[in-house]
């Protein structure tokens, strides 16, 4: 499975490339593995953008989407400099959840990285949970 | 299962208590998720340390732990100045890999904040899979 | 002046011990510098805390401490897992503004690794710039 | 002088820009002004790329650039999925230090937002001060 891609084929991805910051590295000489957390979160800010509502704007409406589970799994290190990009999908969208998945690749090379996924719980400014707004929904049916 | 303590009653367990730092929040006034992934990480090294081998000596003795996968369950935000405690044990000791298990809680009420394992494959410098010294899987067996 | 201690003799220095985190390690081996100004802010944290008035109680109260300025000369570098002890005190203290001085060293042989200052700005939620509540402001005068 | 450019006129200057991501937010709701340090290491990182010598390279050649002083003064807080701009200049070359100046803009209204230097020691991989490579060193004469 190392470096084999988990996306999916029949839904939308949204694909975000940068490079990887020296501060984002540690002593072992590669990228820390909470950078790639970091980077997912990239990832799917990066989504919501290109699918025509961002996240910003998602929380000025007075909802946020709380993280309730984060799986990753790591097939290759990534260095200091290296052109990466994360891959983001929605995997699976409920009434007051969502899922994302997440695939990290080296740029040029394609190989993968990183994969994993991001549970969300959508949630009001009081802390209740609540119905994700339609127009967010609507991204789980492609 | 939120606020149930899913830790061993048959392990060795290591707790690490510190506060909550505010580079450590976010946007939404809580501690941001990737934070719970490098407190994980200091409960492991305060493992190490209090068992006798600390991370740091393993490094110098030419081995290197990669982390092979994360998970976290978020139950209940953290907030600034929290005193948190991390309790980390050996969920699985392989001779090339190593599971450990996680559960952050609030210091004082003992509540649990994040549950969650990370899996490690023991390597040389030279990258190689190597097995683990025997003095790190003797942990395993308690 | 590289490893000589810069801190006042005449003032109330509280100090802050903890060991380096791996993330806070970069892939030069060392502690990354962006990380020292974290630690800054621990400090200065815990110098609150033990002047009797915490600053998670401090933001309850309505009042923010803005960052306007940091300042950080490197002496020498610090390692995972090493033990560190932030040196903190009120370097100048105005009507709406305090300056925190910082010396960072090994908690143990008390070499100097790191030295700065950080300047903040009172405000309000509202951002209006405000006169620091009395009971911090006296900290100034000790 | 907030919000007034501090760039040279007379200096080449790298533009690297960029979006907020949360993570690099804080409790106040605004960047975390560690975060803007990262962003000035992104913007020299940036710097060297376009100027035909990466710095992935230099440290492949058996140098680093030691960080011996940080200073950033903020005048404006940016904020979350803020598109924002690094523009880096080189402040001062000498035969063994380099200063980079900084200033960090919101990308569209150009307004400024923090200002900023930082100064590194060259050394090899022994940490023996020697001079900068002459390739490099030929920048600061633009």
């Amino acid at each position: 499975m190392k470096g084999t891609s988990m996306a999916p084929t029949d839904k939308f991805i949204a694909e975000n490339t940068f490079r990887v910051r020296y501060a984002e590295t540690d002593a072992m000489g590669v990228v820390h593995h909470a950078s790639h957390i970091v980077y997912f979160e990239a990832g799917r800010s990066h989504y919501a953008r290109v699918r025509g509502h961002d996240y910003a704007q998602f929380e000025r409406s007075g909802y946020f989407l709380l993280v309730a589970e984060i799986h990753a799994r790591y097939a290759k290190a990534a260095v200091y400099d290296q052109l990466i990009t994360v891959r983001c999908w929605i995997d699976e969208m409920k009434s007051r959840s969502v899922t994302f998945g997440y695939e990290i690749v080296d740029a040029e090379s394609r190989e993968t990285l990183v994969t994993g996924t991001s549970k969300h719980i959508c949630i009001e400014k009081s802390g209740k949970v609540v119905p994700i707004p339609m127009e967010w929904r609507a991204w789980g049916q492609e």
